[in-house]
């Protein structure tokens, strides 16, 4: 299976690049929900490649088309169906490909697994290009979950050896969050970014990439979500996180680094503040046992450089089983991370929302 | 939920800590598999705690017991239920948490999710004794996938600063992993290993914890296993890994690292071994599009400090609505690390075993 | 899959009828549940065997043990698993089933399916004994439901030829549905009842069997449960009714018989009574394109006759590969009608909670 | 959830009566696998409206497209999404409907569910035009199962009292239910089917429906597919077929008439055929203990007359809350029955194909 996803809330995901259209099914939306859809496309705009030198100069305006489950300006309660047609793909392109495996992609393993069968032509269903929908459906949680007063918002840590500080993590604030989703480029250290974007453009220009880390926070949240075991909280927000291509590490609160933690430091104390339970650390990254603890949301998603480079790579030809080279052709990101940022907060919102329904049922959206 | 995972396997994980018993339903194995009982039996030793001065005097013998599922040495194709029946508990030790939640275990959260009607004995179902039964079911998967020649271990990378070599990510054997898993605190370097006991033993004797890293490798896994998308590979190896009580990151292959290479780096290019497709690095962990490229399957989890220390902590009385203190009384591990490597692996064994059922039914396993 | 069953609590059904227990893990349930112990085990006699001529003097006392997730008298949140252990086995009466299959058993089929590792002993793992269990998760069901003012409740409306009337669609209530539950043979007529019970003794007389149709009723549903399509109310329930051995037919409303009338018949007209919208007939059986009206639910199941009969019957030896006659030895109900009637309001009950959590979440329960 | 069905074989079904369109999305399938698009548009056809006076006039010619997991004609093992877009609606003819809930229709449960939201053009989502997708799959489905040589037909048992003989339950043949699928009114019978389309005629003449019984058998299949208890043969077939509107029985074998036989009457005997288990009569159409035994599958699915007449009926205004009458307008089916014999043998298609997958994998059908 490659296409379905949810417990309450259903996700059911198609199309390939350089198909008719990529799209998604969300089943589970309760009726009567207003969508704003002016919302939906700036998210989507978020993702989209070629706003500036730092992406692809390929455009993909991604207008969306709601197929299903709309009517009046609300959902209806029956599945919502919504597409994104292809346009302005240049298949010709990627016709070389369909014989010669492209290193750190996926066109070896979809050959194997789908033995030769699967839509080759810029990587197909297997191409980056499917993380719109998720980004559709995403900004669809995120509306949903702004009603309960939650938000979310990232900034780039690092890319490559770029670096900036993290967030802190008791003393996050919808206001920081919002101001990091207008930014094309969100960072906490304007300078820093500087430098980031500096790193981007030198890999360009050795027709090369860089990857870097994501620091995603969530506010706003209930204490309560989440199961222990099969279900936990990081569970569910990792399984999301891991289906983005080019996701290769997941850690939340302090993650790896509580490893050099003795337990005295890692373990957040408790206290009250206006009578509500708070800790006055949060290495835990707002998951205790599976479940939220009500203090923010934290976790840092690794994004590895593009594996499209201009620079000739090692291969194999998989039709003449000869070792080979190759030079992937085309108009290429040479850094993803800043169109990853809006693709990792959807899976984290479609995470938390199916988690919501699970706890609090459907009611409250209306 | 908490208790249900699995799409071609299916588990249903109950109990708790100071109940009458832990267990698990297995259910989608086929007819006809022999079972390595005594394996099983080894397994569950090997995550048993009591064994040395580095964990937990506690003496948990975690002799299982086949409910159904099981016939003249077989199982019979209906589902497998096992447990462990509870002994040795001292559920004195505990009467102080109903009220006093322990920082950076589950108490809070458990009772904040279950409204302060969950078993608060020793964590209750929310105790790291649970993962026996997972370690159990993890037994079961491994012995199957032995059958295909695949084999999986691990090493510790870290106790708290203490750290020794990754795995080299293109020569792990079969071998070595075997002689890791008989191991009972498992490294590469002798001496390292002889630091990081030191380390634990110091903390010990501060009353305080440490936590690590533990690295993992799957050698003869096919290519082509997993999905692109909600399915991928990393998706459902970090599903169970993260319904690891204290796991708090997750990566595969340079995971984190891989953020700061170039792609030129990053690609791992292929060549041809034997007619057989290669690649000459292995920054992906064995993954690519979220599916087996036949490459070692390399993975980290990051496990943290063992959130009961005996040292005197800030937290808050959940019935007085007061601020207290508490120091956790009761015989503790002051690194859980080296017992959470079975857990880890069998995670990841009931990750595969699931997606190898996905791709080639049940019928190979007889 | 044999074993697991539900989208918002979760089934996980195991054992075998001469095995050491049959059990049932139930997830999803909320925490602070009390449950009525005794009902559950009134629940269980009412499908226990041996209680008068009309059934199998074998004995089952179906006494149950809560193994996880109640603690003081409340559920916990955490799965509860509960197993019958069983007794009273007479394991040397089956010894010649291992080869022999029986006709109208499932002994054939498991067989071919679990390729003859399957515990033959009494049906093992396929008996209708491991209904009991299903007995146990409905008592606790029905529990909750009434809670809402759901009641359930049946009469038998045939055995063999013998038969009574209908219930009355419209106007069934809570009082009729609790005198039918405490009845052991539960009928409208009492004229009808003698006569259903002679048509049975008779049968026993001749070492035969014969079937008959349950036919059952909810009130107190509220309008809106269900979906169209995949989960629609009937299939929900139809769903369980069928994992019910022996069950060979449902039919909902006026079922098969609505197929003989006219639509200007058939369609239930509305009207408003107390500002209430109600239909003035009930042949759709409360339900409307998949979704409760708030009408009374009614439907039928056909139980078929049981299989296990001492007359002499042709069937085939399996080893052998002969064909040979059998002679069902042992202690047999002459009819399983009376001994199903909680078993199939069970199947409605579970089924019902599914779509109430699916409806409301799991709050209004405490 | 409405939308979402299969544990292999992963269905999403969405789009709107008088929307833009209706589809479905099918994962799991296997990459490699050619499509006989022309049957799938030959198996439409049988569902589509307006081909003759028996159904209603409105011209559906319900051409479907692919959007996504097809590649040069074959299957590439991504979700398959296809599509009929809507053309020839008259909404107006249904803005009445808005508020004045028709009798028999989903069009009150809907407006409760959805709390008004719903689109009830057409009834929206839960029209029975709905089920053309499901053909679709369908109609995959059968190709599919072709391969393993099994082939899936039906005749009109009864349209309203017009009767005809049932099946001989041992001797049904491939050839003879290619016949029927290829008959426009499939019978055995031609002098009942004159007498079944007067019916038909007769009602349509006074403005009224009439409904019928579908009697359907599979033949070819293998016998140990299914599972006893929740996923039997019978739940996953009933399940799906209960999906279908309009049905509101379901039998299986001799279903409802085998509680009038004797238990030594309603045993299929076993005996040997060239070696190979055989019935010596199918009472229990195909199945037992959930699991097919490899005799020919037999059931019945009771299709309730159409709820759209012309004739006045009472109901409810639901804005103002008074009572009222309608008459249905528009162009509508005297029977539905001819119509739905494609959607119920879709149904079991699909379901035996999800059974297929469990227990042989996918491999197969390359």
């Amino acid at each position: 299976m490659s296409g379905t996803w949810g417990e309450y809330l259903k996700l059911s995901l198609f199309g390939e690049s350089h198909g008719k259209c990529i799209g998604i099914v969300l089943d589970g939306l309760p009726a009567g929900l207003k969508l704003d859809l002016p919302f939906i496309g700036r998210e989507l705009a978020r993702r989209a490649p070629g706003k500036n030198p730092l992406s692809t100069p390929r455009k993909e305006k991604d207008e969306f088309e709601i197929l299903s489950g709309f009517f009046k300006g609300t959902t209806t309660g029956a599945p919502l169906c919504c597409v994104i047609w292809n346009k302005d793909q240049h298949s010709g392109d990627y016709s070389e490909l369909k014989d010669t495996v492209r290193p750190g992609h996926a066109d070896y393993t979809a050959m194997v697994k789908h033995r030769g069968f699967n839509d080759y032509r810029g990587g197909g269903h297997f191409s980056g290009r499917l993380t719109a929908p998720l980004v559709l459906a995403g900004a669809i949680a995120k509306q949903v979950l702004e009603k309960k007063g939650i938000m979310i918002g990232s900034h780039i840590l690092n890319i490559g050896g770029i670096r900036e500080d993290h967030f802190d993590s008791l003393r996050i604030d919808s206001g920081l969050l919002w101001k990091l989703t207008e930014q094309e480029f969100p960072i906490l250290s304007e300078e820093a970014g500087i430098r980031m974007k500096q790193e981007i453009l030198q890999a360009k220009a050795k027709e090369d990439s860089v990857g870097g880390v994501i620091e995603t926070a969530v506010v706003g949240l209930p204490a309560g979500l989440g199961s222990p075991f099969f279900d936990s909280a990081e569970s569910k927000i990792a399984h999301l996180l891991f289906a983005v291509p080019a996701v290769k590490g997941v850690e939340f609160g302090t993650g790896f680094a509580i490893t050099q933690m003795k337990g005295s430091e890692a373990n957040d104390p408790y206290a009250l503040a206006d009578d509500k339970v708070v800790t006055l650390s949060n290495h835990n990254g707002g998951i205790l046992g599976g479940i939220t603890n009500g203090m923010p949301l934290l976790f840092r998603a690794a994004v590895k450089p593009t594996p499209s480079i201009g620079k000739v790579q090692q291969t194999v030809n998989m039709a003449s089983r000869e070792e080979t080279q190759i030079t992937v052709q085309g108009r290429h990101d040479p850094c993803i991370v800043p169109r990853a940022v809006p693709v990792v907060e959807s899976a984290a919102a479609l995470a938390l929302l199916d988690l919501m329904i699970e706890k609090d049922g459907v009611t409250w959206m209306n």
